[in-house]
């Protein structure tokens, strides 16, 4: 057997092997190869293993000289297209303005919905592409990127196709989710948006396949949690995945709605408390964390710790957008996972490689095997934990997507 | 009059004109020029202004199309060379071992004191010009680096003279600091070395100038007031300005005496009280606060925001080094010190240039005006404020060290 490629020299082969999410006390199972080869046919990786053993043949040979290579990061949760900014928000935020005077300012989401929805799609996509190369940059390879600025159905739509749009112009692997974010101001326009969401956007979202998943955020001043059956049940009928934004600021019943439907997973859970920690540990749902939120905003981090420790499966993700996280890294958000949310190291690997890919509800991908798409970084230094360890600094040396080194 | 560079197309200029650190609300007052140029002679500023007033002459024309200026950061606190790692104590806390367990296991800082002192010259500045490649990437021209892993004097010797070596490997300027760290474990071999710190190894740095400053850590568990005293009063008489590292964990006198001294700053401060804010308001000694600690220990963060509502003058630091603070960014430190110690984005500016310039004796630094040093970066943005809002990513697109860019 002749392999395209072999790649040597690797101190750390971290391949995160075997099937599915991890539970709690799994995840620390992490295989680490020291002294390891990797060989890559078609984009594929073809074997991976101790330097020594390899006994095939590759066309080419690339020498790491001591360097740790990781599976590709997955970034679960990003709303990585908007046009405005919010700096002046943050500025007015962190100069001691409350929430209703930066509102009263014409700050808060609701500027940033105003400014999506009156760029044009060249637009959405020159703006998105650079956040796009700084994800990737910083080791994902595959990212979520969701709707919601949109508002108006076709406003919806729009952003779906400029995330369609971006898809051309990076390397990076982009999933799209069609989120269903904030309400209109009246209960009787809540009742036609909702059915204008379930009558005309997600038929045709599904129809187009503009979006695999419907993300709805549950909160006490977002949707209810009867409202945001209804529309979840409307995408499960037309075969899309689903996933909630829920417990970021109360226990709103998100999250018991999330594991009843079957979602791929609930995300924020700043809020979530023990008794849910069981509901998810006996679920197949992901627990998706935002520590990115936590450190910004100066909120309570959600409990990963716990979580883990009952037995649920937690991912993490950047939440990349303008307001409440603007972290474009998704090794600092691993890094963030350890100090804010009291994930290890391990842990930290595994939520954003395998979880992470169950979170956007990829079965193979997340890991280092024979078969899988050779989709890897290679570290700056020979230890894997560096990924995890350091601040303030890009650990990523290079991002290999399909077999192939990215070119940055 | 011909410059020899003119800049234009700086979106923002931010100068941080005006001498001298600031005080509470005077931090407020930063002057931001929008659609400006700035004019370069002989590696000095020769000139900033809006465009249009410029009515000189430059031999070579540079164009930032619409990107934001601001003053080269200044890292007034950092402990940049070390030999070893400390992943495996990062591994075990964060496990959830107990620091008496990391000890017993032969990690905590004695481990790094090993390393250092184990490790040639030449291993010690190839281990450090990495991280102060990183340093200067995020903005920081001008980086203090202290000694203290040496512990024997002779071994802080040999550290202050790889600080020098480092010197010459790197385009950033560095000032070293000899930091007398921690003490024997008995207090007769306290006496002495206090007796050779102050007979041996002050004389020598000063006489060699291998340190402009002393730092001596006072803490419970490390130095006393009146053992910082009388080292303190040594630097002193040998012409060296001082420092304390100090009310990290509790209130230990450490900053009244630094105060009462005359050092040029008192670090940490994370257990520092009203009552003393109030007497660093009265000082001319910097209060230098270090969030990379906060976030990676999970510890208090200093009061930052209080500190400068009573009137002291803050500046920010990394504290690059393994154990507490593995943050390799200058401009990081600036967006978590808006985040975790309650500055606002102009405070950071100020607390990561002008006050930073104070913090480590430098009057003419850290700002943008003629005649200074044109030691200044372009941003990636063209609001300046995105060189505290970006999380995880380096919002630095060229950092300029004596009027010319430097490569990276
Ligand atoms: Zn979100
Ligand atoms: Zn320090």
């Amino acid at each position: 057997m002749k392999a395209d490629l072999l790649i040597t020299g690797i101190s750390q082969l971290v391949t995160a092997k075997g099937r599915g999410a991890r539970h709690g006390a799994a995840m620390r199972e992490l295989e680490v190869v020291e002294g390891a080869s990797l060989a890559i046919t078609g984009g594929l990786i073809a074997w991976t293993g101790k330097s020594c053993e390899w006994a095939g043949h590759a066309s080419e040979t690339v020498d790491l000289e001591g360097r740790a290579v990781v599976p590709a990061l997955i970034d679960p949760h990003t709303h990585a297209v908007w046009a405005g900014d919010r700096l002046a928000d943050f500025d007015a935020r962190t100069s001691g303005k409350s929430y209703e005077e930066i509102l009263k300012a014409g700050g808060g989401i609701r500027s940033s919905i105003r400014a999506t929805a009156s760029a044009t799609q060249e637009e959405l996509v020159r703006l998105a592409a650079p956040r796009m190369a700084r994800l990737l940059r910083s080791g994902a390879t595959t990212i979520e990127v969701k709707s919601g600025y949109g508002f108006e159905p076709y406003a919806e739509i729009a952003m779906l196709e400029a995330i369609q749009v971006l898809r051309a112009s990076t390397p990076a692997r982009i999933l799209s989710t069609l989120l269903i974010h904030i309400p209109p101001a009246h209960v009787q326009d809540r009742t036609s948006y909702i059915a204008d969401v379930c009558n005309l956007l997600i038929p045709e979202v599904a129809n187009k396949k503009l979006a695999v998943a419907l993300d709805i955020f549950v909160e006490q001043e977002a949707w209810h949690v009867d409202e945001a059956e209804v529309m979840l049940h409307c995408a499960r009928q037309h075969g899309m995945a689903i996933k909630l934004h829920s417990e970021q600021f109360q226990r709103v019943g998100g999250l018991e709605l999330g594991i009843h439907m079957g979602a791929l997973s609930v995300d924020h859970l700043e809020a979530c408390v023990p008794e849910q920690f069981e509901l998810l540990a006996a679920s197949s749902t992901i627990a998706t964390i935002l520590p990115g939120v936590s450190l910004h905003l100066g909120i309570a981090a959600a409990p990963g710790r716990q979580l883990i420790d009952a037995g649920a499966a937690v991912a993490v993700g950047t939440d990349l957008n303008p307001g409440s996280s603007p972290l474009f890294s998704a090794a600092a958000a691993l890094a963030l996972a350890v100090r804010l949310n009291g994930l290890t190291t391990e842990e930290a690997l595994m939520a954003g490689t395998v979880n992470a890919a169950c979170a956007v509800g990829l079965i193979d991908a997340g890991r280092i095997e024979a078969g899988l798409e050779a989709d890897f970084l290679v570290l700056e230094g020979r230890d894997w934990r560096e990924l995890i360890y350091i601040l303030g600094a890009n650990p990523v040396r290079e991002v290999w997507i399909h077999g192939e080194k990215v070119e940055q």
